[in-house]
C-alpha cells in the first residue's frame, strides 16, 4: 500500500475515534455522569462497535488492546472533559463534529465489512457486521445513558448510509478494484451520503 | 430422523422466529422507532437469545449466518412493518401470536439445552442456556426500547415454563427417549404450560 | 499456596458473591420485579463482570459453570428474596453490606487483573479487565433495571479505587511479591480505599 495512503487512513481513524469519543463525552455530560462515567461511555462509544464485531467473529486481539495509546488519550480526555467540551464548542462548530462522526461511520463500517469478508462471512453477514461496527458504539452509549438508541429512532438515514456503502464495497470488490481505493471510495460514499441526506433533511419511513 | 418430523420442526422454527420478530416490530412501533430501529429490534428479538448462547458456548457459525434468508425476510418485514402490523392485527388475533410465541419459547429453550448438552455443559448450566436461548431475545428487545424487560417483572410464568421444560428434557434424555420425540414432547410441555398458566392467570410470587 | 490462605480467599469470594447477589435482589425489589427477575438480576450482578471479562479474553469455562453450587444458592435466595431481604435488613446493617461489597470489588478486580495478565494482556488492558470484572456486574444490574448505572454517576470513587488497586497489583508483581500476598494486599488496598473515601465522602469531578 502506498505509505501516504496508509498515513491518510491512520489519521482518519484517529479523527473518527475522537469524534466518537467526544459524542460519548457530550452524552455523558448531558446525563450528568461523573468522570468515571464519562470515560466508560466514551470508551464504549469509540470501541463498542468494533468490540461487538470481534466478539461475534471470535477475533482477537481487540483494537483497543493493540492501540492502548488511544485508550490512554480517551482516559485523559474524560478527566479533562468539562474543559475539553468547552474548548470543543468554542473552537469546533457542530458541523465539524458531524463530519468527523460521518468519517467514523464510513471508515468503521467499511473496515468492519472488510474484516468480516476476510473471516469468510457470506455477503449479507459481512454487510451487517460493517453496519454493527459503525453504529453499535452509539447504541451502547445510549443504552448506558438509559435512552432509546438515537439511531433506532431519529429517522435520518445513518445506518442506512452505512448499509448502502458496505454493499458498494462488496460490489467494487467483485470488480477487483484495489482494496485501498475501494476503502477510500466506499468510505467517501458513506460520508457524502450521510452529509447530503442530513443537509436535505431526508427521512426514513416511520 | 423421520423427514416429516424434520420438516415439522423447520416449520415450527420459522413460525417461532417470525412470532419473535413480530413482537419486536410491535414494540418498535410502540416506541415510535424508525425502519432501522424496527429492523434491529426485530433482529435482536428473533436471534438475540441464540446469539448470546452461542457467544457463551464459543459456538460458531451463528444461526443467522447460516440462515441468511431469515434475516432478509425480517429486513423486508421491517420495511413494510406499518402495513404488516395492520395486516397482522386484522388477520391474526392476539391468541395466535401468543401461541406462536409460546412455540418459540418451547423450541428455542429445548434446542438451547440440547446444544449446551452437546457442548458438554453440566446439567444446571444446560438448563440455564436453554432458558437464555428462549427468553434473551425479549430481554434485548426491551433493553433497546428502554424498558425493564417484561419477563423480569410481569410475574407470569414464562421463563419458569421454559425452566421446567428444560429439566424435563434432561430427565427424558436420561431415560434414553429418542431425541426427536424428546424435543417434541418437551417443547409441547412448555407450550402447554405457558398457555395454561396464561389462561388461568397464575402468578409468580412478587 | 498455604491451605489456610486458600480457604480465606474462598470464604471472601463467597462473601463477595453473596453481597453482589443481595445488591441485585435489593435493586430488583425496588423495581418490583418478580422472582424470575430477582434471580436474573442477582445472577447478572454476581457473575456479570467475570463473564464479560471471560468473553473478552475468550476464556472458558465460566466461573458459574465451574461453581454451579453458587448459582443454585442464588436461585434459592431469589425464591426467598422477600424473606431474605427482611432478614438482611434486620440482622445485617448497611455498613456490613458496604464492607462485603467492597471486599467483592477488591477481590474481583484483582483476580480479573491477574487472569488478564496470565492471558498475556498488556498492563493497561489488564487493569481495565480488572475494573470491568469488579464493576460490570453492577452496570448490568442497573441496565436491566432501566437505570443509568450507579457507578457512572454517583461520583464516589468506586471504579477509581479498583483502578488504583489493580495498578498496585501490577507494581507489586514487578517487584516479585508472592502472588498470594499480592492478592491480599491489593484487595485490602481497594477495600480500605473504598471505605475511607466513602466515609470521608470524597467526590470525583463532575
Amino acid at each position: 500500500m502506498h505509505p501516504r495512503l496508509t498515513l491518510a487512513i491512520s489519521v482518519m481513524e484517529a479523527l473518527a475515534l475522537f469524534a466518537y469519543a467526544i459524542s460519548g463525552l457530550i452524552e455523558a455530560r448531558k446525563r450528568r455522569l461523573d468522570a468515571v462515567g464519562a470515560f466508560m461511555v466514551a470508551l464504549a462509544t469509540a470501541f463498542g462497535g468494533g468490540t461487538v464485531r470481534d466478539v461475534l467473529l471470535s477475533r482477537r486481539p481487540f483494537y483497543w488492546v493493540q492501540h492502548q495509546e488511544y485508550v490512554v488519550v480517551i482516559f485523559v480526555m474524560a478527566i479533562f472533559a468539562p474543559m475539553l467540551l468547552r474548548m470543543t464548542t468554542r473552537l469546533v462548530d457542530e458541523r465539524m463534529l458531524l463530519v468527523a462522526d460521518a468519517i467514523g461511520l464510513g471508515l468503521f463500517s467499511i473496515s468492519g465489512t472488510s474484516i468480516a469478508l476476510d473471516a469468510q462471512m457470506p455477503a449479507f453477514t459481512a454487510v451487517m457486521m460493517g453496519v454493527v461496527t459503525g453504529v453499535f458504539g452509539g447504541v451502547m452509549r445510549d443504552v448506558l445513558c438509559n435512552e432509546v438508541p438515537l439511531i433506532l429512532r431519529d429517522s435520518r438515514p445513518y445506518a442506512v448510509c452505512a448499509f448502502a456503502g458496505c454493499w458498494m464495497y462488496l460490489a467494487l470488490e467483485r470488480f477487483d478494484v484495489d482494496t485501498i481505493y475501494n476503502v477510500l471510495l466506499s468510505t467517501a460514499f458513506i460520508l457524502v451520503a450521510r452529509l447530503v441526506t442530513f443537509k436535505l433533511d431526508i427521512r426514513l419511513p416511520h
